[in-house]
């Protein structure tokens, strides 16, 4: 690999790790925001999303820019195009984390209803996830990447169960329906941070195995958004 | 342009509105399966699906061997950068027509509800932003593009009235809550199609331009999924 190329994929590599920290801390902060009625903090998450928008055309552009100068083939190349769709990935977590405390701050304003725990073990999820699989991105680890991809069940099960709790709050009690669906609209923004993730992780093995696994039902029983 | 790379790039043009006519095929018999309570047009949407599924694969790999072969510059590079970002909207928007098909598939065996019409027009204006997302695409049609933008804020407009209609209905009648959070989803799904068909709108602006637009608030007023 030619030198200047091998300094590019390193800081390119170094600047998805970062908006990856920069992604987890907004989730933290939202839900936490939610949990504890704090609106201060879903300000903090929208600045941290600005960040997020920031870094994310910085390196859309750092990525246009190698492709054009170094010409990368075989493995960099993919490593570049991977790099484009993670990028992508990260930046919709961000306004998914946006989202979840556009609800805390309206649940915060309301009277108080109860926050399902699974809502909280579907946050820690999500995160130990954006982690992972950006851990397995930068060790070029196929294997934990396609344990990610199976990770991403457990979510849609606690998904499915958040929404029964809702249910149920809801049928006894019709005065929680509209604060109910903000909670519905929370878990459904973890749950897509999730399948963000999980794109990233099917994003890594198809650099490393240069195999593309998305829609190959085979290779892991994951399946899309098909509780919510 | 090399006479090679000019055929390529026609090629994929081609390719991607084909694709565009089988995701809106899909929205279409998505919907109609809800209203008609048919669940044979679900499966009729699972099938288009997989066909866009095998189709996004096979561009994606085309483009990566246009990048390897062709090392093309400028605006080629930008041209195929966008192909591989629509590409990657196109897909997500096939899973969001199956999403609406589980959805009508549920309703379909349940007692009968209203379907609020404005769910409708959410599908009609869906379906037109990704026709012209992918005109102004191929067209090279900046300003078009920049229109399509704007015209994001009528579907989550159409969004907030459906949630409202919706709100109605389960606060009047608490034995519909479960149905009637079944067609929040549903619409929360043809918004997401609407931003997808915007994330186009917004690549063709900075393939045309050189200038990415997104998260630029000042260019125009869409803000994503700020109501759902």
């Amino acid at each position: 690999m030619a030198k200047h190329l091998e300094v590019e994929i390193k800081r390119l590599n170094k600047r998805i790790l970062d908006i990856g920290d920069i992604v987890v801390e907004a989730i933290h902060k939202a839900l936490t925001g939610l949990q504890d009625r704090d609106p201060n903090l879903a300000r903090e998450v929208l600045d941290l999303d600005r960040r997020i928008d920031r870094a994310e055309v910085e390196v859309e552009e750092e990525c246009l820019k190698v492709l054009a100068l170094h010409q990368p083939v075989a493995e960099d190349l993919r490593f570049i195009a991977a790099v484009m769709k993670i990028n992508n990935d990260l930046e919709r977590m961000g306004d998914e984390a946006v989202n979840i405390s556009e609800h805390a701050i309206f649940l915060g304003k309301s009277d108080p209803i109860p926050v399902p725990t699974r809502l909280h073990d579907m946050a820690v999820a999500s995160m130990r996830m954006v982690k992972e699989s950006l851990e397995s991105f930068v060790n070029g680890d196929n294997q934990s990447a396609r344990r990610i991809c199976i990770e991403d069940d457990i979510v849609d099960e606690y998904n499915r169960e958040v929404i029964d709790e809702v249910w149920k709050m809801m049928k006894s009690n019709p005065a929680t329906i509209e604060r109910g669906s903000h909670l519905f609209s929370v878990s459904r923004h973890l749950e897509r941070i999730a399948d963000h993730a999980t794109n990233i992780a099917e994003d890594v093995v198809y650099m490393v195995e240069g195999k593309i696994i998305r829609h190959r039902a085979e290779s892991y029983s994951h399946q899309k958004d098909s509780t919510s």
